[in-house]
């Protein structure tokens, strides 16, 4: 059987910042599964409907097709037991959902404000106007309205960061002596922010930058094989 | 070896309001260990120097002292390995603190603002000049102009709790299928508001109120043993 990922590309090749599909890449490296990338593009619907719905990641393992990064993870640490856990230990599944919410209710909508026009100007041309309408009817203003100077985002950030500073403090990942799901959760979004913005979100979160670089360089540098963003 | 608890008592025996010592409590708890309690008052510092710092929980094991909640969970799961796991699997202890420093970040400023009052007008008359001296001093402001209406904070405490409802919607404790320690700590920021305010904190909030009843009523419900504010 063999795996394959739809995964979000840009307007290059390199250009892959979606923080879903770096969660669902980090977690089939460290199950140490083999797989295939499949490119896809926003508005290339019609090539995942077998998965019952309209976004990546999404996992083809065989017959089965999982999408959405929670549930690949939950899926993988199912049909790979024997393979290095997701979630090690009966309470680090939960842990890590309750992680993953406060992440995307926390620090996303806080980072979008500073990157949505960065990934704007790196999707695909096909995806542009694709990219502008949906997400303008979602946040109900233009772009260029929710956008803010990095600066503004600088001490909000900071603040909102405080628990995993914290935590790395205490221990060299978020998920103890070894990395797990919650590491590539949080991985996730800040190879978002790496790849799509030339911006240095992590200034002055040197312990913060430490665990990422970490991760950049785990599985063979699988992270930081994708280059960060270059100015526009 | 015999383990004592220091832990503060408000105006009457029953006034068992603070969040750090039901942790601690309930920790012991769940390590099946036997203990004494020992009523402490805010202004009670010489009694509790031999600990080096002025705040309770501290635990006394035989020759050993820890004080802060964390400090005594991380000793009990060392000198107690064959009791039941505080933090279950590699990733758990990391995961847990992440979640206690979201909770005091989040949620205890903001139920802060509702308690405030209700826990001055519930601590030993001999520590109310203390308390509010102290508060106000780290406040910056009077107890009466940090407090506001709880209608005022249902809707920010709603939005707050957000991660809690989406982590107990897939499991019973945050946890996993057990309770531990994450759960305990939570349990100890709703325990506060329970004993020090007759407000229901949990109304509308029915998944987070039916984990809390389950945890007041658990081992043999010992935190359902302390009551419920009645109105002042």
């Amino acid at each position: 059987m063999s795996i394959a990922l739809y995964e979000l590309v840009g307007k290059t090749d390199s250009l892959r910042f979606s923080p879903y599909c770096w969660r669902a890449r980090m977690a089939l490296k460290h199950k140490a599964l083999a797989f295939e990338l499949r490119d896809w593009h926003f508005t290339e619907k019609d090539a995942i409907a077998f998965s019952g719905q309209g976004m990546v990641p999404v996992l083809v393992d065989g017959e089965r097709s999982v999408s959405d990064s929670w549930e690949i993870a939950c899926y993988l640490e199912k049909a790979y037991p024997d393979s290095p856990s997701l979630f090690p230990g009966p309470a680090a599944r939960s842990l890590s959902l309750f992680f993953k919410l406060w992440c995307e209710k926390e620090l996303h909508p806080l980072l979008l404000r500073g990157l949505l026009l960065d990934v704007y100007h790196r999707v695909h041309p096909q995806d542009a106007d694709y990219f502008r309408q949906s997400r303008e009817a979602r946040l109900g203003k233009p772009l260029e309205d929710v956008v803010v100077p990095p600066e503004a985002l600088r001490d909000p950030l900071h603040a909102a960061l405080q628990p995993v500073r914290g935590t790395l403090e205490s221990s060299p990942y978020l998920s103890g002596e070894q990395p797990a799901f919650a590491d590539y959760i949080l991985f996730g979004t800040f190879q978002w922010a790496r790849v799509a913005s030339p911006v240095d979100w992590l200034e002055g979160e040197e312990r913060i930058r430490d665990w990422f670089d970490r991760l950049l360089l785990a599985y063979a540098g699988h992270g930081a094989q994708t280059p960060a963003a270059t100015p526009d």
